[in-house]
């Protein structure tokens, strides 16, 4: 190979004077220093090592912020970071203070759009282009890269819709990665793609079809019926082209991915049409890792993301050795995992219960559900609105539908939460995993809303374990109520090590638990992982004199209102920690309940900020927002020290 | 005519005996039934004249409840209605008491599912349909009948999806106004039928796309191609087929939908097809309604809905002359209308500034832009999730987008406008329309969650007007504001008569105004509409010795902070009152800021209850949940004296 391209791009347009060969030899150098990289310090891996020669055909075109380059999620948008400027910092990625894990508005202006939820892309680039077309800002090209999971996504339809119905001068690049488009079909999109790319033929469908039917026979009969399977369906929707066309969309496709000199041609062409156009553009996720790339489907997903240190010299790592002197201690499970193998039971237990989820089967623990019990397993797509749609039809004819659905994404489905469930009072339990900060993904993933908007819902109840335990017994208490919606939130990641019960049992909905009983002067009431930190600031605030007690109100809704005013009358300061936004949350809910029956309090709240909070480990950032034991210990000692006692 | 049949159907079931002839007059005096009635009392009225055959053919081929009919919205359910036993009632629609205004679960159970916003039936037939596919409850046909419009919203597309991919044997019916599907695309449809509805041809689309090259030359070109603007391409993109065949579904249509012979013929084909089958359905909106039928889209627009006494013997009533002793006095314009001028005035002032609806052009008083300015005024169609990710694109590009949406329709974009607007901190105007309890359409259209939705999330601005003047110089301060998303919330209906500014004002963000001192004993602090019943509770009150201080807080986010401590300090008892629920709502948000400062306090929130209210006019609602000066004064008078000063 000759001399490396990559240590001399310090920005886009410096791609602009390279060959297709340079480019195509960039293109691997990119994915070099994302395996390199990515391998050590772990992150989103296998769809970045897909897009490498995309980024680089699409920077080497355009002209960068000015033309616009919006990345559908961002967790493909490595190699794009890789070449605006961001190649020594890839390192940083997903560590506090280092890059961001998707694109961010305020991290480069080459980032356009920020992201982390899916199918967003389209939609903001028909509102981009249509503002230039009305003179705003300055003119450019707007490219939208979207993935075909994301397509699922009704907004995305949506979109699509609209920018056909304007007729909006842009380009999706549909990012197919290739999986189960065979050669036939690309061999027929190949054929596709030479008659359409003539203007004549565009409002002429009659010449497609009619070329439809000269296919030798046999491709077109397989083009026709990709399967029943949910991802090849979507496939076929959106893949072939017609439908696009349908939209007054013009098709191209399928292009392949990885070819730098073909990606630029069709490309060009796309951008220069000046109408809605979608490149349909084949890549194979985990290109050029061999583990990843000829792994099938269990490599794709094993390489879907890397964990840090698992790739050294460009192969997987050799797993390190166990500890010398006998068995690691066993490390308390995920939270996911007791989720997972507790719905499998009750699933076992009742037989009207079922699990949903949208596109994340293993991330919500539902993988151990589809594997014991496929039949009881079912995943909509990225398509949040439907998981709730089809759990209210569920329950309507007396299922017990369990909507595993993380608390960021259940957002997209808040309208369906109030008008389709809660109005309708249906037995539907919404599961809500990696509720509170979750890390390295940050803000876009956060759970921090959903107490505060669901609490406003009539026939709503909210719980949230403490502990591991909690979770098995909240899920059976769930689906044993039977009186409208629960909504049950659990963290990202490990759990406690509680021992796990051999039977769950029912809690009274709406009671809390006294944990600790202490001197009277401070009382601590946790909410979910709030629980914990109570704990711990209890443990600190003993060290200072202070004996607090420690409750675990386990409902937000309804609240048990006998043990706040008890915590209340009993103690000079009532302090409630939840891992939510204060707004409308629980501390909120928890003086509601003390207003409403004729008691003035204040309260101490501690909970999240209101703002946005980063990424990075979670620890961190608990520490950044002051959720910690010592942060609330501090927080409380300065309260009962310098206040008066608050009465009623 | 032979002797009417409507006064001996008591339930669905008595159709089942009547011959097609018999039914086909059922139809019709099902017909006359809604125009004598809704003639008078006023409802809905277009769309259900367009339903009188389809629901006629439903009920005579099923056996419902076992069988599931569900009514996309339900505002086209009258039909239905009258044939499930409640014929007579139908007078009572939309009146406090009275039938519901779409469907809805405890009114009957003939009412699959409740709705009112757009696009779930699908969804919910899906859930309903793969329940008994899994053995729950009673095995029946299901059936879901949408409007082309709903068609646009993208949950719409998640559950067409879905379906398809899981092969469920379900049958939607797409119930087309006819509009703009000319006879030829009807003729062309007719031919796919027949080809269609044979087996074997399901599953090879070749035999259908060579029947498309064989059609009489002219007829494929204009099917191809139908027009760009919006309806025409979701209809031209739902309609012809191919493309929910794309999707694993069989498409037959277009079937009359006004010969109930055809459609028991299509009908019952379809449900025995155990599949997922649509049956695309040409129905006229206003059918059998002159001025409706005949008056082009004017006529269907004004005949959408009738007001009170419009219609006398089947015909428009004459309009009653003006009052003898000279000119009416003019009423106070609409909130909708001064909305509507008002951001007309400030697109003319600013040339970023453009108004963008989801299918709800006048209800948002949108109508007087696209008059007025057509080139700022856009319309996604019903789909919010868009028009918030269109809205915060043009924002990114400097535009200043203001998308005009009711409260409850809102909610459907949620996570966009956490994700896309918030996060982004994207300078998006939220102008909500209907906020509070809107009356007449009742439960599915109050917007009663906003404040407590949106006041969790980070940059936010929330504003709300006490008056008509006042919504003038919010809608101008949201816009000349410029550090991120304000949300601006105003009633349904009548404004209060204040004069309108000849120039509007920029309202300083995050201050409150006192509009009159009391004497210390009572201070009532309202947010938009609240001030006014704030108001009213003064002036009783004053009848009482107490003169109350009444405020306006004018944001909710951020809230005056020295005003309520001030308020607070000043006063026995400090008031809220606003007109949303109250779990998170703005009375919470003034506790919350007076406990930041460390104060304990009590407030006397007033607001909409923890639970769904029903419909009826707003003056009986109000009355129902104790929304009004008197209750408002009885329960300050009760607090005052019964209770201690609440202090710090």
């Amino acid at each position: 190979m000759s001399e490396p391209i990559l240590p001399h791009i310090e920005r886009p347009q410096d791609l602009h004077e390279l060959s297709d060969e340079q480019l195509q030899q960039l293109a691997q150098e990119v994915r070099e220093h994302i395996i390199d990289t990515v391998g050590e310090i772990g992150g989103h891996f296998g769809a970045n090592l897909g897009t490498c020669e995309l980024a680089v055909a699409l920077h080497s075109l355009l002209d960068s912020p000015r033309d616009k380059i919006l990345w559908d999620v961002g967790h493909q948008a490595y190699p794009h970071k890789v070449l605006t400027g961001r190649r020594d910092q890839l390192a940083t990625i997903r560590k506090y203070g280092g890059l961001t894990p998707f694109c961010a508005i305020e991290e480069s202006e080459h980032d356009i759009m920020g992201a982390g939820h899916a199918s967003t892309s389209i939609g903001y680039a028909v509102g981009l282009k249509e503002a230039m077309r009305h003179g705003q800002g300055e003119d450019g090209a707007v490219v939208a890269v979207i993935g075909d999971g994301a397509m699922t996504g009704g907004v995305a339809f949506e979109a699509v819709h609209q920018a056909g119905g304007l007729g909006t001068p842009m380009v999706v690049v549909l990012n197919d990665n290739g999986m189960s488009i065979s050669p036939n079909v690309g061999a027929l999109s190949r054929y596709f793609n030479r008659v359409r790319l003539n203007p004549k033929l565009w409002k002429a469908r009659e010449g497609v079809e009619d070329g439809l039917t000269k296919l030798p026979a046999g491709i077109g009969e397989r083009f026709a019926h990709l399967g029943p399977q949910l991802k090849e369906s979507i496939k076929a929707f959106w893949a072939p082209g017609m439908l696009w066309e349908e939209l007054d969309w013009a098709y191209m496709g399928v292009v392949d991915g990885h070819d730098v000199h073909a990606l630029r041609e069709a490309l060009r062409e796309a951008i220069a049409a000046e109408r809605p156009v979608v490149v349909h553009v084949s890549t194979v996720k985990g290109k050029g890792f061999a583990p990843a790339e000829d792994g099938g489907l269990e490599g794709m997903e094993k390489w879907h993301a890397a964990k840090p240190n698992s790739i050294a010299n460009g192969a997987p790592a050799p797993s390190k050795p166990a500890p010398a002197n006998g068995a690691a201690k066993p490390k308390p499970p995920q939270y996911t995992a007791v989720f997972g193998n507790a719905l499998v039971e009750e699933c076992r237990r009742d037989e009207r219960v079922v699990g949903i989820t949208a596109a994340m089967n293993s991330g919500t623990g539902l993988n151990i559900l589809q594997k014991e019990l496929p039949e009881r397993y079912f995943d909509v797509g990225i398509a949040e609105q439907q998981a709730i749609l089809f759990a209210a039809g569920l329950a309507l004819q007396g299922c017990k539908p369990v909507a595993a659905i993380y608390s960021t994404f259940l957002q997209r489905a808040f309208d369906q939460i109030v008008h389709d469930v809660a109005l309708q009072r249906l037995n539907v339990v919404f599961a809500m995993d990696r509720a509170g900060l979750v890390g390295d993904d940050g803000p876009t993933h956060h759970g921090v809303f959903d107490i505060a908007y669901l609490r406003p819902l009539p026939h709503m109840v909210l719980m949230a374990p403490r502990d591991e335990a909690q979770l098995v017994h909240m899920l059976h208490t769930a689906l044993v109520y039977d009186d409208g919606p629960v909504a049950l939130r659990y963290p990202r990641g490990e759990a406690l090590g509680t021992p796990l019960p051999s039977a769950p049992q029912t809690i009274e909905i709406g009671s809390g638990e006294i944990l600790r009983e202490g001197d009277g002067k401070v009382a601590l009431l946790g909410y979910g992982s709030g629980v914990a930190k109570a704990s711990e600031a209890a443990d600190l605030l003993a060290e200072h004199g202070i004996a607090a007690t420690v409750a675990d109100a386990r409902f937000a809704k309804p609240i048990d209102a006998g043990l706040v005013a008890q915590l209340q009358a009993e103690h000079e300061l009532l302090v409630t920690v939840e891992e939510g936004v204060l707004a409308g949350g629980f501390g909120s809910a928890v003086w509601e309940t003390l207003s409403d029956s004729g008691i003035a309090s204040r309260i101490l709240r501690v909970g999240l900020p209101d703002r946005f909070v980063t990424h990075g480990a979670p620890a961190l950032l608990h520490e950044e927002v002051g959720f910690t034991g010592a942060a609330i210990a501090e927080r409380v000692l300065s309260a009962v020290g310098s206040r008066p006692r608050a009465t009623a």
